[in-house]
């Protein structure tokens, strides 16, 4: 029994579900297939140049202040990041090259973290160095990897397989062969993919 | 203690959120007041002529299926309409110049029924009648106040309302001075409005 994941480090509640996806699955006896994706590429092809919840300014108010709700709600710190979205290409080219990598989780946790609750550049190659330090990893011979011409060409194949598979925003999940969406519908996909004898 | 309920008639998920709100309100000791706005200014000031589930393809294919899981869980029937968005703006004005009616919640919740699981175009006042008479009431003058000067005001008026509180979707829910969005928001909204010590 899994769930794929379905997430993109820029988007703000894509946090709260990654911080929560691997405990809330394993106590499901669910698997997370861990699916890194870049939103930039749907966006643009609805003709967005920008997050919508910068392009909708009301949206936006209300998505900042009901993400403190939702963080609180699970003790998760929140410090409003100070640019956004923010630049998460070469973590997520990790996060594609290293998919079933043990240290993945820890790393994915460690990048929200940073954009989060530390409002630091993900951007930066320091701090995705830096948190691949965190998931006990040396960073070199990675952060090579993360920039190889296989990698790129990954991370391309997962956006378009994302679009393909009808995913519009993140977080999303798939279990059972249903799409879920947003951090609110983590508990129905976890129903569904333990219902779906597979 | 009371929860302010913003809803549109042609919005998908003010359906299940109609439906519930005042039977989970009454269990929580909370009243619910009702507060029927249009989103289609809302929508056009954002530069849309049409449901974003419309003009987003990929999300609306998911809003279509995601809906039909929330109303399964909840037991609520589902029709797909033959036409989305439907023109709620009659039904809007009754709601809107008899608010606080007794007989009101079982319009609004007929007007929901006809668009969302009869596939009726609540559009035609024929339907709208016919839904005055589900909640008892003779429509021929309420239609008329409906029609008058004083409650086209009155909705336009409730509408600006709803964009100077921040709402930009719906339903939407006011509770303690605190905006939540979304049928998946109601038991937050509840939790607020009795925590709110008013």
């Amino acid at each position: 029994m899994s769930v794929e994941f379905w997430f993109e480090f820029a988007s703000t509640y894509s946090y709260p579900a990654a911080m929560r996806v691997e405990r809330a699955a394993r106590a499901q006896g669910v698997a997370v297939v861990w699916k890194a994706f870049l939103l930039g590429p749907i966006f643009k092809a609805q003709g967005w140049n920008d997050s919508p919840f910068n392009l909708q300014p009301a949206k936006g108010r209300y998505m900042w202040r009901d993400l403190e709700r939702v963080c609180d709600e699970i003790g998760l710190p929140l410090v409003r990041p100070s640019q956004f979205p923010r630049n998460g290409l070469l973590a997520a080219r990790v996060a594609c090259a290293f998919t079933e990598a043990a240290w993945l989780p820890d790393f994915v946790r460690a990048i929200y973290a940073a954009n989060f609750a530390e409002d630091r550049d993900i951007g930066v190659p320091a701090v995705v160095e830096a948190c691949l330090g965190q998931a006990g990893q040396a960073p070199g011979p990675i952060l090579a990897a993360a920039e190889s011409v296989e990698t790129k060409e990954c991370l391309r194949a997962r956006t378009q397989e994302a679009e393909r598979i009808g995913i519009f925003g993140a977080p999303s999940f798939v279990a059972g062969g249903e799409l879920f969406w947003g951090n609110d519908r983590l508990d129905a996909a976890l129903r569904e993919a333990r219902g779906a004898r597979r």
